[in-house]
């Protein structure tokens, strides 16, 4: 599908515009290849603007003399939109499949802290019906005296555990310099809240081939976290998982604000699939179970939840991970929603 | 319950606050009839306060020399708080219930704006299984130049149609010169998310008899939306309906974020019943379903929404609405979802 | 002046309308006595509407099928508008004006308490400079058990003051009943934040004489603001001052946070005069003196200062009042800056 | 000076707590090496913790058994704190300083676009009294469509600059495999907003010896600021200057709310310098010289001004540069600002 044709952008000069500015703007356009459709009101000059909204939109229209405002038709984004692909994108991460219909159950623990630990919390997941293992081997943290993560040896642990109970798994990046090491071992990289707009680190993903799972900036707008899909999309890898997990608002009673009205909002821009984190979100494991059922109520394409054998002895994020036998129970009131909402888990 | 002799605060002070200056404040706590736990640590003194939370943390303890810091321990509010009441609290709007484990669903136009209008919407509305109309005579708009409501005349339509299909009706009033007008004919009176914060109004609504519904403003935080509570219980009217409507963030792809975790939370600290509006708070026609569906899985103890019969000609927030054949469909989804939830229709 | 032939608004077709929706769009902008100038892009109609902007603007035009987005060019708000005034209002408060190029100082007690207290504040600050006093006798609280103002005996009090003093005062209004009560006493109405979208506070403050002092709503955005204001305006009453004080963000090391940017944009869009409140804002004794220099420097047309002889015993908003000595020095900085300023005191 | 003796945490128990759960919070403490200062209430046991903050405060205290609160007393950056440092750093760039009481000027174009454009803008900054000059090679941009720089062409034309002009230049790093690259040739380095929390880069810049400008984070608190900060300062760099630049809110009338108020906060909590960028936070031309002035009458450390010599061919943010007759006028208010504040230019 091309857009070329249509408009992108519609410029509205001020009441006092003289036809110089006008000539002028029109010369722009023309220097981008743009075609220019110019329509004369009572007062003020209104112009369609034709063109290629990549070239269009990131002119600096308002910055003209004698324009008031430009505004923008089309999203920036493109490959990512539903209107270049109008049938929804099913990605694969090793066997299981994220989008399309499904609901895919992601789970285990925060941070690899032992074998012990990731063992304990991937049989109990698996035992429970999660299709794809959790467990980050290098954490961003805040605060430099936080517990930072073990490195490769989490992967190989993560590793280990996917053989043992057959289940893919999926680790973080926070590093572009790591995305070779991450990618040799997990079947989906994740890329954290806090790198949603780490450009750099997109586009070490874009030119890789292992899915990517993209969590939402906590203070990005929808906007944003697609262009930040399009920069993965636009370097070659079209695997892409976006992944809900809250903003930060004013209210301090839960550590973000799950924006759950953001998985219908994405699902008609957009043909990636969407999953909701529920335990980073709300940050307080009371909260684990009401925000699953609210993510397959939306409905969203996967759910990925926090699980630990011993939430108090975390090195992090404890305060919102479930314990196994929670998970279970939850997993029993997902399937009833699940069934009602006609998705196949 | 008493909370008297319950630690409402903990006053921790400065390193370098002298002994003068905690005498200054164990004196100031006296005078409320405060009692001081003070313990002695290597290099700070912490006070922990005992007394009624509604004398003791009215003080400004933050601007006594030598004070660092002063935490709460206690919420502000008292009567709305679970402690209070660890049972769930059950209001009765004419004959039908909201709380103790159902799910009542509310529905109508935003705004009355004719007889055939009102009447087509309450029709559709009652035949798909509402419980409650709503529909306002009074509106409160951002700009003066938008449709102020009926008034009295759209009071008597309401009443007609309550009549008419048998179900009562929720109104809101914005004046507190006409609470007692409103509550002449509405069997539920609702506050608006601008006036959560009108001391005046809500004072007046607690000296009157007809439950509540109580908006969330859309900046409030959950703690002051239950302090908003606690002046109308503190009044005398107990029947009060908490109503969460989004909130205000930084993302403008939809008017406010449905903040579905306040849900949870608030079911945590009050024994208050919680409904969802999902109209207002995306504010757009699409993500009524998807945010109804959401509100059942919390679960919310009901939802409100908006149906009207010819949306493109509603005086206000036509862009919402959903169509009365929507409605229906709708219905059944949530049919679907509470009996997976168990809670009964 | 009119706007009557200007656009108010651009209509955005979506590239699959059909031509009668279009011809619906068409119509319901004739019933509303607008003129459309239709523009055929190569794919999309954009319509540009000529119109009254208070009756085009109310439609719901993004409900209408066929419309993708419903741009407006014109600010809802008229009177206001720096277009329908160029030049500075400029508001008298008694023989203090406030606005057109000078710096005026209100300084005084947030809550009166008592006499000694209101007369040791209000002497202290005409001493230093000060040209208006400030003192509550009403006071919206978030908790119902907070102390609400004196109430009559507060305005007497103050009234009194104002003939000791010989400054005029600024008092706030809660609720529409009190207005005409505090109009008889004070010389400026002050509409506290909460209370900005109450509009039927702002409607009976637009029928009365005395200017008004209106703050702006802590999550109100600037264009909401001038709303509020158009409110006032439009029944009549001219004589209105804006007031900056905070606005909510997710940053909690501060009370709110000032939006010190609005003065200049406020000044930009509208006629109306702007001061600042440093004490409110911040919420914080030792943030009062930058935000003051920094309201000087914007330049606002003038301060709101909360100044109380023992902060720790004040009953209301006492962490952010300053000392008599403290506001004593803080007129040094404001003199010099305002003679930097080029702006008289 | 040392912490360790100091309380850092306050763990206040539920009311039910158990004396088992008191005990195993006891006994993590001893873990990590912390002494605990246990005072009965009435109905609660408040700990007060003694300890190394890096370690107390990590450890997931709400997630345990029988915790209601956990309240930090000390925050968790030391070594930028006042606390450690009570002197106000001074940072040279070049042989310029920052911080120390003066007011440092940085001005020149957002990005490197040409020679001419560089040596245009850099000629006009110099004339006017500019000490740093500023201009980006790197640019992190929303979408993937839009120019990102010109790489170390860019960097060759900005130490070119500095020959002819006298001025060392600062500019951005994106990646942390460009730090070496982009220290070898500029005297301040610059870690843009949406790098804050790329905690990958911010180590790898801790470990050079070039002197770093660290935006805020449009979306960080000042806490996680100085967290940031922290992350350079702790691997050994220790010339750290801080940029405010405008924080994401509600209001979409400024690009970002320029939270002035950070600038005295942070003074209060860090001896580290503080500069305004007055270009980025309102992002639109008519806001450069109030935001600045306001900036000078904080007063910050310094200013960061984007000045281009035609903005309306800017590649980025043009709408937000000045010309440079602008600049040269808005210097003559900055110098009778400064003089009256007693800063030395």
């Amino acid at each position: 599908m091309s857009n070329a044709g249509d408009e992108s952008l519609i410029i509205v000069m001020r009441r006092d515009a003289t036809a110089e500015q006008i000539r002028h703007v029109l010369d722009r356009l023309s220097e981008v290849d743009a075609e220019a459709h110019v329509s004369e009101g009572a007062h003020r000059t209104v112009i369609g603007v034709l063109g290629d909204r990549t070239r269009v939109q990131q002119l600096p229209w308002e910055a003209f003399p004698g324009v008031e405002r430009a505004v923008p038709v089309l999203k920036p984004f493109k490959f990512v939109s539903r209107e270049f692909q109008p049938d929804d994108s099913v990605v694969m991460v090793g066997d299981v499949p994220i989008g399309g219909g499904g609901l895919t159950v992601i789970a285990g623990p925060c941070a690899v802290e032992s074998r012990d630990q990731l063992f304990r919390s991937a049989e109990a997941v698996h035992a429970a019906g999660a299709k794809i293992l959790r467990g980050d081997a290098f954490k961003p943290r805040t605060s430099p005296y936080s517990f930072q993560g073990l490195g490769e040896k989490g992967l190989e642990l993560l590793a280990e555990a996917r053989e043992t109970f057959g289940m893919p798994f999926v680790a973080e990046v926070v590093d572009p310099r790591h995305v070779e090491l991450v990618a040799s071992y997990a079947d989906l990289i994740r890329v954290g809240t806090r790198n949603m707009a780490n450009f750099t680190l997109l586009a070490e993903l874009g030119r890789q081939d292992k899915p990517v799972l993209l969590k939402r900036g906590f203070t990005a707008t929808i906007e944003e976290w697609l262009n930040a899909a399009e920069y993965v999309y636009k370097e070659g890898n079209h695997q892409i998982v976006l992944c809900e997990r809250g903003i930060r608002t004013f209210e301090t009673a839960t550590r973000n604000t799950l924006d759950i009205s953001a998985v219908p909002v994405v699902k008609g821009l957009s043909h990636l699939p969407v999953v909701v984190d529920p335990s980073h979100s709300g940050g307080r494991r009371e909260l684990v179970a009401p925000l699953t059922r609210v993510a397959v109520a939306a409905p969203a394409d996967g759910v990925m939840i926090d699980v630990h054998p011993a939430p108090e002895t975390a090195l992090v994020d404890g305060a919102q991970a479930i314990l196994p036998g929670e998970f279970a129970e939850l997993m029993e009131q997902v399937r009833a929603l699940a069934a009602a909402m006609g998705l196949e888990l």
